[in-house]
């Protein structure tokens, strides 16, 4: 038998956001002798592992764009994490997602409650800026979960009241975390981490970034190398 | 001169959400003659207008699914919607989307307040039923709708007290108002249409469709016979 | 060791065209029951067979359209076939391709000579009918033979000149072979398979499509019953 | 009253392979104003025309990659060309096809004849080299004419037998002509110039996307400046 709990993470993942958030790897189809293999359009007997050449031809399809052989890679993750972070990611419209539909449950509710809240930035408009006054931070910090807090209970209120789940969800602050499958091939995520793990993406999705790195970049060492991941 | 207000629609535009939102149209290339053309593959001298057999020819593409010389007609429309209704707008990944950010610009926010509250439905738990009682409406209403004040004076404060706005926005609800442009081709609206007004369809953005229908439907009659809109 | 030879299957594959053609699966990601996890946006502990209710909840999201869940699945084939065959699979825009280049080498070169020749119908246009004059056919498919093998020797005359291949292989007909990788998620499949293996499809690409429900439908065997494959 | 001439371009339209192609524009919807209305979300009263800022922001926008404001500018193209350059064209997934069938019609045939050929680069497996030797230049033009030639013969042939259109052409060399309607957005368009008018590209295919730079340079300097375009 097994349950369905929406919040619990699969077994290989990493946590984000003072573990308020977290992004699992549930399935991966092929490895870099596969974008090797695809580059050379062999098959019969294919290499089924790298040798320095193999290493040498994948360097090269990097750095001259030819990612189409890195398409045949292809990732699942699932993610939970605040609709904000959420609205983004679904921009990288070459992905395939599957969400909970909050049209359908109720169940499971969480909030995100940033424990480090940042200042706006005076030169860039569309920068922040970290801040490291406790007693200023601990202010808006308890603001923000105060209202998370709020919205929850008139969110319940209007469910008590008979409201249907797809219009009272209305009330519910970007902060709400939500859950999501994300399937992609390797070449779009390379590009999707080339701009979300950048000094112009917002914090909180660089952590999500960050934390795929870390999942993948065993399994793609000449990648990680290529791309410069640490 | 020109100035930039957000919350103010183009020329050609439609109404919905008891007037909080609407959809105007920016610019269409080509028409049905486009689509006979393009499925003769002509040109040289290509027909400017459509005669008996043309519109015979635009039927049977429909339906017989030949909808690649649809593609070659595209529409940029611009929406003002809350963002629960963006979020179900942007899962359709074969438009272009271009959004105001709220990481950027704090100005003209307001939020949907719903003056029509609908039941949770019994049988279908993805569904909503219209509700009769003027009072059960009007106290739900308020409830929305002080929410939605409540949200914004928080969202200000942390303004205020110096919190950057795109950890701010955080507490904004859904029923925030957002706008966006939107390109898409013939084809993939058909698809949308064919999906976002159903009875399986949140009540909102069926709005935004039907109202799609009433901007394009004299452009393109023979596609809206065809496709049986009213 | 390995060896590339570019004109043998993988393990698993379906021979077509008289054995001339033929398709391998290379590698699957996920399975009937990943759709299902999917759909319900299930992890922590996910299902990893499929009972009844799974099979009725998977009928339920096809049936309906509810298409996102099948994207999660994803296959990659290796596909033998004539270059006329290529050209109507690469007009799928959601399938992701590595293809043999004729401007790098001109190794293992192969032409489709067709045994049964068709006639073409009066009645439509784009139709073509079979023939059972074992003369007719014997003289047509010897004309078709022939002018391959003369291609050929065009080809060699022409690089034996020291003309480059990318410009010699002008002359080579659309009865070259080729020989190409081919990811695509269970839902883009599907569409394929439907529009390709249909009456107005041409003869030689129902072989093709045919062949990847033989090779796929004992691993799906709801979709298989659902689709109505035999 | 109009005609049906596959082979002859629109009035907009620029000659390449020494006249045996060409390729015309047939419409465009935008402008560069309409990226810097897409990318601030303007509209009510929107820009009409390009002043300084916006050519400072325009030029930001390319420089930082934010190219999905260019998405709303649409361009549809007519492409007269050799059925090996259609097959590099029609790799780039992100255009909108409509070609014409040769399962349809065997009208209007014509084949490439190359007047300057070029050698087998030794360096570099994929390149060929110009070659200035008149006679080498003659002896294989014409060989490569003669079979053109002789290909259409033995398909009219197979016709007259009554041999399907669909399985005849199978013996057309990819030195045949074809002609194709293409739209595809501005940033997607880029992105093939990029590709396509590179040193790495095959000669013929470069000298039809040079022909797109000089079709709408002239009404997108800016984006031209910027790309560098001469």
């Amino acid at each position: 038998m097994t349950t369905q709990s929406i919040n619990r993470p699969p077994e290989k993942h990493v946590k984000v956001l003072d573990g308020q958030g977290w992004i699992g790897l549930i399935e991966t189809m092929g490895s870099e002798v596969t974008a090797v293999n695809a580059a050379r359009v062999s098959f019969g007997k294919m290499r089924t592992e790298m040798n320095d050449k193999d290493v040498t031809l994948l360097k090269y399809l990097i750095q001259h764009r030819h990612t189409s052989p890195l398409e045949h890679i292809q990732f699942t993750f699932v993610v939970h994490c605040p609709l904000f972070i959420r609205s983004q990611w679904h921009r990288h419209r070459t992905w395939k997602y599957n969400e909970i539909s909050r049209r359908y449950t109720s169940i499971d509710m969480e909030f995100y409650n940033p424990t480090q809240i940042r200042q706006q930035a005076e030169s860039d408009r569309q920068a922040s800026v970290s801040q490291d006054d406790a007693s200023w931070n601990g202010e808006n910090s308890k603001i923000i979960a105060d209202f998370n807090q709020q919205a929850f209970e008139v969110y319940e209120q209007l469910l008590e009241n008979g409201v249907a789940r797809e219009q009272a969800r209305g009330v519910l602050p970007q902060n709400m975390m939500t859950t999501f499958w994300a399937t992609v091939d390797l070449s779009n995520l390379l590009h999707f981490l080339d701009l979300r793990d950048d000094a112009h993406a917002q914090w909180e999705i660089r952590q999500y970034a960050q934390a795929i790195k870390s999942l993948i970049k065993d399994e793609f060492p000449t990648i990680a190398e290529v791309a410069g991941w640490e």
